[in-house]
């Protein structure tokens, strides 16, 4: 079923929704962020939500009821912590919609509607999780609430691919510099802001942290000066996700402080890529995640090349029981 | 006026409140979060969005209007976002209330409803900023929904400070193994859950990245199983922060892994303290990060003496315009 035709279905079936949860671990938390922050963003009454899915399972909330959709994320549909906040939702009433790449998966079984995303093939494929998530989030606000920005966001959602496949064709050398530059580094720092926050976020804990064992930390780069920003100095390495959108003065501000200042700094612009001119109607700041997603990929991909450490390379991951 | 008579005096006006928006930068934004998780965790009816002030002004959400309670919260009542968020709520038509510990700051202007939190004195006066803002969502939630579990509340909330300047008696031996154990490490992680999840936010950010100079990143401990596990090895340098109550399984759950591969571990644990007799009535959970947050602070003066480095020491904040 069509994502606008699963909300209609809720919608249906309950029409006085008053929250929406989101739910998910790791990356697919983090991959569910764009569409926290947007429907938090401009919903007037629907109430928002994104947890990591044990912390929803032991301390859920109360308003976790039928008066709720409960939106789940994971990649292989078999992340037992998501897979039993899924059920628990449904016991609890809501309307679970659950988004992964494998239709016969614990999760994709464990949901009343289920949104199968793509994944291999193409850079563009790795954000369709991103991008459908942010589709369920645009049309539970047209549909409950209005929105008048609809026709912008479905026209960014299905453009998106094409300017993420343009976008991947030429930063390879850029990834080349950065993973020579960065390889041996101790430890490495991402921000951002906006609907980008949670993009460093995953960059750090996944791919630095899970599939290069290298050392990192993330933070809203807003929040940059108000304590991380003392560790900035000459060539202390950070990488900065610049956003297309209303949060860009606060990218920009780190951005001034860190050249000032001479740190090893790495920019991914969102508007490197054309993205506002190509996603018009001022709904580029939602799309900047998928975009700057796809391109670090890229530097990870180079990074691992560099160091000669695989992405897929684990030590405990898929080897134990924990 | 008392906090009870400042939500009763803003209920007479607005009756009709539909979101509470907790608006600070740094540890100021952290020390709102047991609020925002409490109110997210227990009620019913209202909207609950935490943000970093400046995100507050340059994306604001569209909620943000006369049906609004926006908290903003500053320690010297000076940080000009945390200030702009404030005047914009106004203008925007919200009750503002603002905690501070400077009555007389632009802050404190710059808002209807004012209430002065204690510092300097005791590690006690320095959970008060954390705990009236708990104390605030306590009475939102109880004049506008009703809540069962008010009276432990507010009981917790007296009997807290009391709890701490005990705890805070035995804890220094502790500390000083932990800063002979942690001073050289090039990087230190921290981690927790449920409502202390910011207290290892402010932690790492704060104490560690600002105040000492020394690299850290921090996440929910939850999500410690979805990447950032990957870096643990021997030796490897964690602090977990325990809390006493129903996300307490997350905590041990880290713990057991950690001690599993040798991990260099420090745990600050609300059970030791005595929290959950103290503080009966299933509300320890809320309570943790005060008494963690507490003991911390003597953790980082341990540190800062080994270190040689006072907690007081800038390079840019307080020295650059930026």
């Amino acid at each position: 079923m069509e994502i606008k035709d699963i909300i209609a279905t809720i919608k249906k079936g309950k029409p006085n929704i008053k929250s929406v949860y989101y739910v998910g671990c790791g990356a697919s938390q983090a991959e569910l962020y764009p569409a926290k922050y947007f429907l938090e963003a401009n919903a007037k009454t629907l109430r928002i939500a994104l947890y990591t899915a044990n912390e929803f399972n032991y301390a859920t909330p109360v308003g976790l009821n039928e008066d709720a959709i409960v939106v789940t994320c994971s990649l292989g549909g078999t992340t037992p912590e998501t897979v039993a906040a899924s059920k628990l939702a449904m016991e609890k009433g809501a309307a679970v919609i659950a988004i992964t790449n494998n239709g016969n998966s614990p999760l994709a079984k464990a949901c009343h509607h289920l949104v199968v995303h793509d994944w291999e093939g193409s850079y563009s494929a790795k954000m369709d999780k991103m991008n459908k998530a942010l589709l369920v989030a645009v049309e539970i606000l047209n549909q409950y609430e209005g929105f008048e920005t609809y026709d912008a966001m479905i026209k960014a959602n299905q453009a998106i691919y094409g300017i993420i496949d343009d976008a991947v064709k030429s930063v390879v050398p850029a990834a080349q510099t950065f993973a020579e530059a960065y390889k041996d580094d101790e430890v490495i720092y991402v921000m951002s802001s906006g609907a980008t926050h949670k993009v460093a976020y995953s960059f750090s804990i996944c791919l630095l942290m899970e599939m290069q064992w290298m050392n990192s930390g993330s933070f809203h780069d807003g929040e940059f000066f108000h304590g991380p920003f003392e560790i900035t100095d000459k060539d202390v390495p950070f990488i900065l996700l610049m956003n297309d959108g209303r949060t860009r003065a606060m990218d920009s501000r780190a951005l001034t402080f860190l050249e000032r200042f001479d740190a090893k700094t790495t920019v991914i612009d969102a508007k490197d890529f054309g993205l506002g001119s190509r996603v018009p109607g001022g709904v580029a700041e939602y799309y900047s995640p998928m975009i700057i997603s796809a391109v670090l990929r890229i530097y990870a991909e180079q990074l691992a090349i560099v160091r000669n450490h695989p992405l897929t390379k684990r030590r405990y991951m898929w080897k134990l029981e924990y």
